[in-house]
């Protein structure tokens, strides 16, 4: 795609009129933005996303009715694929849907970090991890666009609840901002310039998303050259005026009468500078060029089989003790809960979609082995029925067959869009099902739907394996049973961590905040990156799962190629007997520096598809930011010098392979100044240490000199004091001149 | 005490020259005020502290030479005593050798919040709760201050680390610094109305401490009624003028000629009010009351006796497997670890006592049993010597004798103030040591020295006992010769979790800190708070403490005094066969309300002694505080109704009798308005539910309002949705007047 912030050529928007350009910062109505016909301007239609379209037949808001849609997989399963493939074929395909339903800009994909299992919109997410998250959301959107639809990257940023979203302050410093839930919108935005972002509801650092200059523009247009419209999410502006002079370009959903009114009066009166306007409305202007694709249809049978490849690609398989699955067809099979019958494969709120069909577990596994599979419902979705009776049933066919596959999860009242979670669990019920069916079956096998991590508390260790499909969209169910008999080997990894307990997760004592505000007071440390350094027991760590074959990594190897910069490769094998995915891992780990680092962090990731037997060798190219952090001193990426580990895990926790490289970093040597530490100058390359201490006792009287020569401990109980005021104290002021001599030479 | 605020009657404030008043807001020298002899102004004398006096007689600081006196146990004992008797003979004795000392002011106590065990000045505090180091705090200032010598309250405040301590800006939110490191200041400067305050190096968000007015005038002297002196820590005062301004009265040390200058010129120039600095002189003037106690002289040995007998009260019993202890006197046994011959007594820095005589326990044990003791020192202090040969001749040592006990711990050098540890265990070779006599002795005690805490890794299981004595002064030696042949029967409890990690501690991640700043991501969740909310597995738990006898707790009952306060009584009973102390700790836990909060606090103590089959009834009366959060929306302390917990523990993770208190509480009905949430409306006593419902469905479109009543969960999804947005994104901005009638309901 070329560039997308010149206006169609016929509108000048400069001599628009000030009444007109205000409107045109508002919606028309909830999926439209204003037309002008007098001036040729003509209506941009949105619609929700991200997983497939939502567009709005009935009323407005479209949550009762909208017209028929692919429901592709979920983020929260493509982010459990770790394949920019699968994203690539849901953006190109909900791009042919959207221009066939005349929908020039679907809002999509999200990219927010899971901050915590409980965020209620987790299942429109991809992952606790910033790579992960963005190189998704990256394939999503080159795909989407490609396909001549416009994207949404949203919600930027920060918005990682649901409790008081439109109200809280997200408490977070520039270097968590930076290097957690900045990072996957960064990479949208200078890798594939993204038609649209939406601003959040939430406030970041006692300023709204939709109001904020730092973020809207000084962020995300003058450091990471994005040229599109900002939009804000359906309801979020507070303040129209300040929104404008932040960068925000369109207020949704319209009309908004009286936004209009007070961004006229704010022109007039000199508030806000009329420049600031047109640059809103030349970038609403501009979002007219995704009209030209419209139209079309679209083979709703090749997008469900798309649905359903993909998210054969996403399940995860977490355990499966004695190779249990796959399953071979003769297997006598008891299929066991509501979810294999009523399956559960997406999400509740903005992104609901109407699917154009819905195949569940149940209907494709009778279809395949026929008298061999009985099922039993086992509970209800409601908790309504008598759930002694419903086990006891279930409990009986279990016993009579083989295996019992119980098809457990979350149902849509446990989780959705607008409200956060307040438990990992499984619902009671369903947890006494699964353990009095693993009493009575030979083998049992647990297949979960869920949006949100759930533990697996209760009944783990009762069963041989666990299938884990999260939400998989309208053919999940077909796709599951594609796993469970092997048509397909399962190659998701958990792009997420399963904790043991909600106590344990890394935001649990700063979550959802107190008073509207939420102090992000882990820092850096979200998901594996708290666990993994603080040694948390986890029950899955991120990264992890199994498939039906397996492999191995060998010849590591790693050198620097710059100061920042490194090549890594390795030689991946399929060591077992069928052809499967493996995704190679990347982790880095710092080696101790200015700033509290997570013990490894996901740098880079690639999948293989192997035959039996089959090797390869994988290349990785790290940049500097698989080595830095942010300095929020240089307001920079640094990369201090050190022997960086490179590690090759099958997940956060287990590294199969290990190097190291020594890396000379870019970090900047600060000259030393009168209030420059002690320890700073003891500690400076140029003049520290021996030296130091030399000058100092000149400058020093006798008597403090000499007892600093007798007690060497006084430099280190002094460790943290400015050094002129060091000079002071002992009654040497008269020296702190000599002391700027001294820090001369550090420039 | 009668009022401190009054400067003796003789001196005009506001008479003297500007210039002498600015001269007097600084230090004469390190140690004593300025003296005006024309004006009748005499300086006086403060001396460092806390647990025993440092009246510097060589250089000035003092590091290498000081005048003898009584090295009391530090905080960090007497905190684990739970004792404010304790306290109080250490606050009344140091009086009387201040007094003979000519020091008018003794630098303590420490009432700092042992917020990680990290921190170098630990040794200095009391514990990682403010209750118990309020409480302790305040016993030792009333009886110094009875004594006739002020108190310097110190560090105030959120001094809780050495690394950077003069530059790092400690980032905590409201709530914390109200429940967690305020209120042991507040509770000494409240009930003891404490002479004086010293401002510590760190920033609190933003501004140094000795800057800072909110915290200098609005909490200190407003709302704590405070009416003593704020001195500075020495060297902590960057800016004299903003300083004086923000409630400071006296800069140490001085001479500070630029100090004096610029407060003239600011004075003259207007930017410092006049008043603000004649506040500081009339504090520094009214000082001098505490001179007119100077004289007398100390009986030595009847305050190492003092100090011996409080020292035995600190010491705490972890572990006793068989009750190996307490040790008859005809027990063979081998004494082994450098410290038991070279007692590790005290911490190093500012509070450096040089001690009247110090006794150790090698030399108290020989005294004691003769030649049924043998010493083998095991290893050396500074790593030094072969560390093979020394363990093998202590292994040889212990193989011989019914008991080896090993005296290990932490050296001078491996802690001070001034910087803080990295690490929480024992030196490596006396892990090895402590490892190997235990392979080879009968039974092995470990008994330590030690500041900080260390975690007990790599050796615990391999002991019988251990005996943590962290630093108990100079006659700490003879004091744990007294609990280990039960002269004393252990009485201590820990002031502190000793954790299984460093890396589980509660701050680790927060800790200490990048580029000059330290969040307190944690919040109010320090120490114990943390591990019990979380579950985090710990070594041993705050509170934990064994005796030679064993105690029971019945009858525990609780009542509601009042909406916010409680009665609560329980008896406690010697089960054993040997006379002991028990300290009853009571927690309360608080049902799910508007803020997060740790699962279980600890709201009141006390000590019973008890002869064996003895019983007492314990009573406590709580008030507000018990059951209060810090409410920032209100601005005060809230107590939300509901049933809380009342529980006696042994610790603060095993509770022995547990109750429930009903409270009214008293937590404001707010009043809603249309920017009230649409939670918030449907949460309301008065107008929520279904009348709400009712109301909205009144107000909206009638499409709308059908979708609604078909969906009931749009409600929820917009839960955090301000009401009147709510109503205009729905087409209804005409109905936001009649929301307003609806809120008045409510008022």
């Amino acid at each position: 795609m070329t560039t997308q912030s010149t206006p169609p050529a016929e509108v000048d928007v400069a001599a628009l009129p000030l009444e007109t350009k205000a409107e045109l910062f508002a919606g028309k109505n909830f999926w439209a933005t204003v037309d002008v016909p007098d001036a040729g301007i003509e209506s941009v239609q949105v619609a929700d996303g991200p997983h497939g379209l939502r567009k709005a037949t009935g009323d407005e808001l479209g949550l009762n009715e909208a017209a028929p849609a692919t429901c592709f997989p979920p983020a929260v399963a493509v982010g459990n694929s770790w394949s920019t493939d699968a994203a690539r074929q849901v953006g190109a395909a909900i791009a042919v849907e959207a221009r066939a339903l005349g929908v020039d800009i679907v809002l999509g994909p999200g990219v927010n970090i899971k901050r915590t299992p409980l965020c209620g919109r987790n299942f429109e997410y991809y992952s606790e991890d910033p790579l992960l998250a963005g190189t998704l959301g990256a394939a999503h959107v080159e795909a989407q666009q490609g396909g001549g639809v416009g994207a949404s990257v949203k919600h930027f940023a920060a918005n990682n609840q649901e409790t008081e979203r439109m109200r809280v302050d997200a408490q977070i410093d520039e270097r968590t901002l930076r290097e957690i839930y900045l990072p996957a919108f960064e990479r949208v935005v200078r890798e594939n310039r993204a038609a649209t972002v939406m601003a959040s509801y939430n406030k970041i650092n006692g300023t709204h998303a939709t109001e904020n200059p730092w973020l809207l523009t000084e962020v995300l247009r003058e450091q990471w050259g994005f040229d599109g419209l900002v939009m804000s999410d359906w309801g979020a502006v507070e303040d129209p005026v300040a929104s404008v002079a932040a960068g925000l370009d369109l207020q949704m959903p319209g009309p908004a009468s009286a936004s209009a009114s007070a961004i006229v009066d704010a022109v007039r009166s000199g508030d806000l500078a009329e420049a600031d306007l047109d640059r809103a409305v030349a970038s609403v202007l501009a979002l007219r060029r995704w009209s030209a694709g419209r139209g079309g249809d679209f083979d709703v049978d090749a997008h469900h089989a798309i649905a359903r490849e993909v998210a054969a690609s996403c399940a995860v398989l977490l355990k499966n003790d004695g190779d249990v699955l796959p399953l071979r067809p003769e297997t006598s099979v008891a299929v066991i809960g509501e979810f294999a019958r009523t399956p559960r494969f997406q999400g509740g709120g903005s992104s609901r979609v109407n699917p154009t069909r819905v195949e569940g577990a149940w209907e494709t596994i009778r279809s395949r082995v026929g008298d061999g599979a009985v099922f039993a419902a086992g509970f209800t979705l409601d908790g309504s029925g008598d759930a002694e009776s419903l086990r006891s049933e279930a409990v009986a066919a279990a016993r009579n067959a083989v295996v019992a596959v119980v098809f457990a999860g979350l149902a849509d009242d446990d989780e959705s869009e607008g409200f956060d979670r307040d438990r990992l669990s499984l619902p009671e019920d369903q947890v006494e099902l699964i353990r009095a069916v693993a009493a009575a079956a030979p083998r049992t096998v647990v297949v979960l739907s869920h949006g949100g991590v759930v533990t697996l508390e209760g009944w783990h260790d009762d069963v041989d394996a666990v299938l884990d499909g999260f939400l998989l969209g309208q053919a999940g169910g077909a796709a599951l049973v594609d796993l469970i008999y092997g048509a397909s080997n399962p190659s998701g990894r958990l792009s997420e961590t399963i904790p043991t307990s909600l106590e344990s997760t890394s935001a649990y004592l700063n979550f959802p905040g107190d008073h509207r505000e939420v102090r992000y007071g882990e820092g850096v440390f979200v998901g594996y990156r708290a666990y993994q350094t603080v040694g948390t027991l986890v029950r899955y760590p991120f990264g992890h799962g199994l498939s039906y074959t397996t492999f191995g990594t060998t010849d590591l190897a790693a050198e620097a190629t710059g100061p920042v910069s490194a090549r890594v490769t390795a030689t991946v094998t399929n060591t077992g007997t069928r052809e499967g995915r493996q995704v190679v891992q990347l982790y880095v780990g710092a080696p101790a520096g200015p700033v509290h680092r997570p013990r490894r962090e996901l740098r880079a990731f690639t999948s293989v598809t192997l035959a039996p037997g089959q090797s390869e060798q994988v290349s990785f190219e790290l940049d500097s930011r698989a080595f830095a952090y942010w300095d929020v001193d240089d307001a920079q990426w640094v990369v201090p010098a050190g022997r960086y580990r490179i590690e090759i895990g099958d997940n956060a926790r287990d590294i199969v392979a290990a190097a190291e490289v020594e890396l000379d970093g870019n970090e900047p040597v600060r000259a030393l100044t009168r209030k420059s530490s002690i320890d700073e100058w003891l500690d400076h390359p140029v003049i520290g240490g021996d030296l130091l201490a030399e000058e100092l006792a000149k400058l020093l009287p006798e008597k403090e000199a000499a007892m600093m020569r007798a007690n060497p401990a006084v430099l280190r109980l002094m460790g943290s004091m400015p050094a002129d005021k060091a000079l002071t104290m002992f009654g040497a002021d008269d020296a702190v001149p000599a002391l700027d001599e001294l820090a001369a030479r550090t420039r």
